[in-house]
């Protein structure tokens, strides 16, 4: 049983969903006269739709070192970013002469080490770490592990000392050797916490290799949840270690193993219970280990030196509380030109900016540290640094809260350059030596470009690719977006309205709010059709209003609107969702009478929550995977914007929705999967149950096999059965 | 754990849903002139409302010897059956202030003891041997066990040794000793086999209480099947043993317990692997016990007798076989003026008859015994004898297939008397020395009659009760009954027809069928209103027409009748509904278009089946608790219809609901209770997923915490639910 493999946080799955849908349509107001165009299918508008049309994307491009490879099905690119010249670099047949890979194409394959020829691919039966100079294997490791069954995961390869780590079961094998071997319960080498604190792995090379960090779970004290699978001949369990809030939770330990003598220290931080220690960075040197602590009720934050041959503490270097809660989510980083400053991320001006620390005041003094980066608005990506410039590259979103730009900020005069060009969403990477960037943006109605930008001017030197417009020949329909004033009366919220493509304003239409509402998460930016989802623009294609709103509590506007929901989830946001709704209301062609409201996750919390708090306003809701009651959620996420039962009682029961459950009047149907680890099938139930105990009718439906949402080919018949709903009753 | 405790077969829980609704309304058809009638709400007509108008009932009365015995709240009575007069026998603050039981009334309370002034109350917390000319407690029982929380319960006390057997846990005690001392996965003293072939028990004192026959049941081998408590702090797992068809399943033994000895022997019955031990009595000596073995294919029956001594086997007496199956369901029944002779069931002739056998007979030659009974009807229960005329009494089915009737057979001459009023449907129970019954029958127009009859003549020497008609007041509809052809063209098959109160033979009408259709059900009979549902009642209050048919494969028609469908259960019972659609469409205000079909269990079964194969007949389905696929049912009454999955691949393909899938047209509301321990969920959730694969759309509905089927208040719920889904859709 390796359970924690599944563990998915709220936040790691809906950065997932959005992947779903941020890239995937494209506006088309313009009508080829003459021509009768067509409405897109479900099966053309959602992810796993047989016609599903994309769109375009030049796969896995990236840099290795300074220069850009560029990959294709049978051959292998490079690129000069000064000249923007290609060159083949490596054929398919090549590869697939020298080593038992079948590799397909190469869009798959990844160039981690700068300064070795090195392709890391990670095929269907093995990893293979690859020299496409000497053409031959530097390391293969089969995917099945020991007994079969058992997988190798969890792939780190460090080239300096030709070392690797992966995970078997639930444990930790560096070079084919067992650093651990752990009982069931116990889980080394893999990612903790649930993925919150922007942890996304178990191992950690220390820079030169001589040293492995990793992490250590005990989850043997954590309740399991019992998710069946009714697949199996007869219905068996598939535990899920599960902590609730306010339950018992696992405990993290940090180990460091020396492949050289074989032995593991762990790092002495005492009883690690109800402690989370995230963010592990090394120092340069190799001598210490970092890491930021949080305590279990999350509003006390530390950076804690360790180390790194004693596992000793070594002094606690930043400390940062917050009367709600701290929120640590990146690791600091060291500035490769200088060993002693490092790079630290933090809310505490309320956005998250980028400071400088220095370890020697640190060491000595209460250094406040440089602020790099100040303004109301937040750094989204530390990209890199160029060590000649003394430059610091980030994406931000300093234009626009809707937007993200590529900035530079010089260290010595702090002055921020723009270095794309000001519009939409950019998503970028940095070369090695921080001279290029490998700039991918869309806008509201460019869906994909893909350009290289020097770092020294922002100038473009290549376009590497420019995606069509995947709707050409459909009818599409229109997308805007506004502000209104939120619940507060000062806040401004970003709603997407979008209209069917024959909108007559004298009509009445029936309007659909699609809801998220929860933090680490935007509905609205200026990206690709302003992130309008596939369904929403397939309802406007049937005639349906469909609108969007970022409320407070959800993602990039700020701590403090943020924060504003902490102990209380659902009611502020639901607030604001109700001023949404009073401007639709206000709109002529909006019919009032006829407003519905959709949303999963944290999303279906709002759906149910709107359909019971304002049971005379919306008229029908579908929620999917809803959070009912706060007490079923996990510790991590649950207790940072909750606290915990015992201590916020009242907050947990005006938020659980079994107890609103007699308010239902209109149709609610809630969708729930039978193997939701994220969301257990539990709040649904019990909410089920609450209804029948209030007698009132709310609908279900349960898609067996899929966790926190449904997807592949079976999202078509998910967005089938919520279309069907509203065209039933709404 | 006693997992044993909540097994329930189809049939069992059959039989309780019968329970529910054969006793519960009204036909009224005449209106009372001048005065508005109002309409009954679901709350009237379901049981579990709060306002259910129940028939009214004398509880409770019953035979103490030949003693009739009437109880009230305050005040129990005796009656003479001879003159009907009532004298005071018991009150209740004699028994209250003698012992500590907190009678609440004397409803409940029992005399099984012909021959003791003793009474047994089942109190709240204790079982009670009460002596009501003593005024003292015999035996009184806690049913807290001993840890407190394990309860006593299968009390059983035998008074001529003064012997009470009860169980706490899965063991077996008896005078409070241990008898049994078993693991997790044993049960010992409770009823085996999912209570099929008749069993209700699983302790039998022998006649004269010397010895205890018991059952021990070894599940540890039997698959568990997850239920999942979703009212728990955190989901639990509720598991319960399963044994699904083709799959391992439990073994049986039966012991023989000594109370003087305190010695078991256990019948040596060799290896008990794949066979059932049914059906246990006693010889009246108390030298041998009888039992009705079987094998696990169903299709060879023995009658075997064992040493009660040495447990060492005494003979085959009797051995029955079919080609398809053969279900011995009562135990053999010696004559209480002859020890050498007995009574056995069997439908060998096609129908339940009686036979007279002789021991002395049986053990030299090769007998045929004595057929008492026969005919194209069915003996339904032995209800006794009177010693001193050598009668026999018995109900049957031999005025209509629709009526039970009250019947005595000389052993002498074989003449049949019936003893009733020859109309309706009577349960009847026989004094001790066979000279009084008493007699209970409704007929569609009659809710309850309660008579003393003497079995010499069948006249009433009075009448305990005559219910009053619950639905005073109320507009209710009309019920017909009538016959149609099945689909094989020569059989008759009966329907039942309600019709809303204001029927207008010129206007279209939606119909409903409700539907049952599996063995040991009917679902029409000449009980009070033929047995109509409140449901029923309730929609035609809706202008609905309502509409059953009792399929062939259904109960009390006989052994062809029921095993025409051995092997593909659904297949031909799906027809003869469909005979009965085309019967309905020939009615001129029946709207063909508007067809809907509802039922629970194997009538869920039949539900989903009707929708999938007749895609154009049914537009509205609601299935409830349905078997979908026959694999994943149980091993007695599954393979006794469809045997082995192993042996019978077709026939399984053939009833998987899971591979008609892609047929649904219509809307199909699936209901199932997350505590089905008779049919699991994984019937209904792998359909789910089934429909989800072939890109159809049903709909779903959980109770959680309900079993096979939704009481008490609940029931309300479910079937406002139920209304609404054919309201909306149909």
């Amino acid at each position: 049983m390796r359970t924690n493999r599944n563990h998915k946080s709220i936040r790691v799955l809906l950065l997932a969903a959005l992947a779903l849908f941020t890239t995937n349509v494209m506006a088309q107001e313009t009508s080829v006269s003459g021509q009768a165009l067509k409405k897109p299918t479900l099966n053309d508008l959602i992810p796993g739709g047989e016609t599903f049309r994309r769109v375009e994307n030049l796969y896995g491009v990236q840099w290795w070192g300074d220069v850009c490879i560029k990959p294709d099905i049978d051959s292998l690119f490079s690129i000069d970013p000064k000249t923007g010249k290609e060159t083949l670099l490596l054929t398919r047949t090549q590869v697939n002469e020298t080593v038992e890979v079948s590799l397909q194409h190469f869009y798959n394959v990844e160039f981690p080490w700068a300064d070795k020829p090195y392709m890391l691919i990670k095929a269907a039966k093995s990893y293979v770490v690859y020299d496409f100079r000497a053409h031959k294997a530097v390391v293969s490791l089969p995917r099945a592990g020991r007994s079969g069954n058992e997988a190798n995961t969890d792939f780190n390869y460090n080239y300096e000392q030709a070392h690797l780590a992966y995970t078997v079961g639930n444990d930790l094998f560096v070079d084919g050797k067992a650093v651990t071997d752990e009982p069931r319960g116990i889980v080394c080498g893999q990612s903790v916490h649930r993925n919150e604190f922007g942890i996304s792995k178990g191992t950690f090379w220390s820079p030169k290799g001589t040293l492995l960090a990793f992490y250590r779970m005990d989850e043997s004290m954590v309740t399991e949840y019992p998710l069946v699978d009714i697949t199996a001949r007869v219905g068996e369990v598939n535990p899920v270690r599960y902590p609730m809030a306010g339950m018992t939770s696992h405990k993290v330990q940090v180990g460091i193993y020396n492949p050289s003598t074989g032995q593991t220290v762990y790092l002495n931080t005492g009883d690690p219970t109800d402690r989370y220690f995230t963010n592990i960075t090394w120092s340069p040197d190799e001598q210490s280990l970092y890491l930021i602590e949080l305590n279990r009720d999350q509003n006390h934050a530390k950076l804690c030196r360790y180390n790194a041959t004693t596992g000793e503490p070594d002094g606690i270097l930043l400390e940062e509380t917050h009367p709600k809660y701290v929120e640590p989510q990146t690791p600091i980083t060291f500035l490769p030109w200088d060993d002693t400053k490092f790079i630290y991320q933090s809310q505490r001006d309320g956005y998250n900016h980028l400071y400088l620390y220095d370890l020697k005041k640190l060491s000595s003094t209460d250094d406040a540290g440089t602020q790099l980066t100040s303004g109301p608005w937040l750094v989204k990506e530390l990209l890199g640094f160029n060590a000649k410039k003394k430059e610091i590259y980030f994406s931000a979103t300093k234009e626009s809260p809707l937007q993200t730009n590529i900035y530079k900020v010089g260290l010595n005069n702090k002055k921020i350059t723009r270095l794309d060009n000001g519009e939409g969403v950019h998503n970028a990477t940095l070369s090695a030596s921080g001279t290029y960037l490998i700039d991918r943006y869309s806008t509201p109605t460019v869906p994909r470009v893909i350009n290289l930008l020097a770092t020294q001017n922002g100038k473009s030197t290549a376009t590497l690719f420019t995606a069509r417009n995947p709707y050409e020949g459909f009818e599409m329909p229109s997308i805007e977006t506004g502000t209104i004033k939120a619940a507060d009366g000062t806040t401004d919220l970003y709603y997407r309205l979008v209209k069917p493509a024959d909108f007559d304003p004298n009509k009445k239409y029936p309007t659909i709010v699609y809801v998220y509402g929860g933090p680490h998460a935007q509905m609205i930016t200026n990206g690709w059709q302003n992130d309008a989802r596939g369904w929403d623009l397939y309802m406007a294609g049937k005639g349906y209003i469909m609108f969007s709103l970022d409320n407070r509590g959800s993602s990039n506007r700020g701590l403090e609107f943020e924060n504003v929901t902490f102990r209380h989830l659902g009611i502020e946001e639901g607030k604001d969702q109700v001023k949404g709704v009073e401007f639709l209301k206000s709109l002529p062609y909006v019919d009032a009478n006829r407003i519905g409201v959709h949303g999963w996750s944290f999303g279906g919390h709002m759906t149910t929550a709107l359909m019971l708090r304002y049971p005379e306003t919306f008229k029908v809701g579908v929620a999917g995977g809803p959070v009912i009651d706060w007490a079923y959620y996990e510790v991590m996420y649950g207790e940072r914007y909750m606290d915990t039962p015992q201590t916020n009682p009242d907050g947990y029961k005006a938020c659980n929705l079994k107890e609103l459950a007699g308010n239902l009047k209109g149709h609610l149907l809630i969708i729930h999967d039978d193997h939701d680890d994220t969301c257990v099938p539990q709040h649904t139930l019990s909410f089920m149950k609450a209804c029948v105990d209030a007698r009132t009718y709310p609908d279900l439906f349960i898609y067996p096999g899929h966790q926190h949402n449904v997807r592949g080919i079976d999202r078509v018949h998910l967005h089938e059965k919520i279309t069907r709903y509203f065209e039933d009753y709404l």
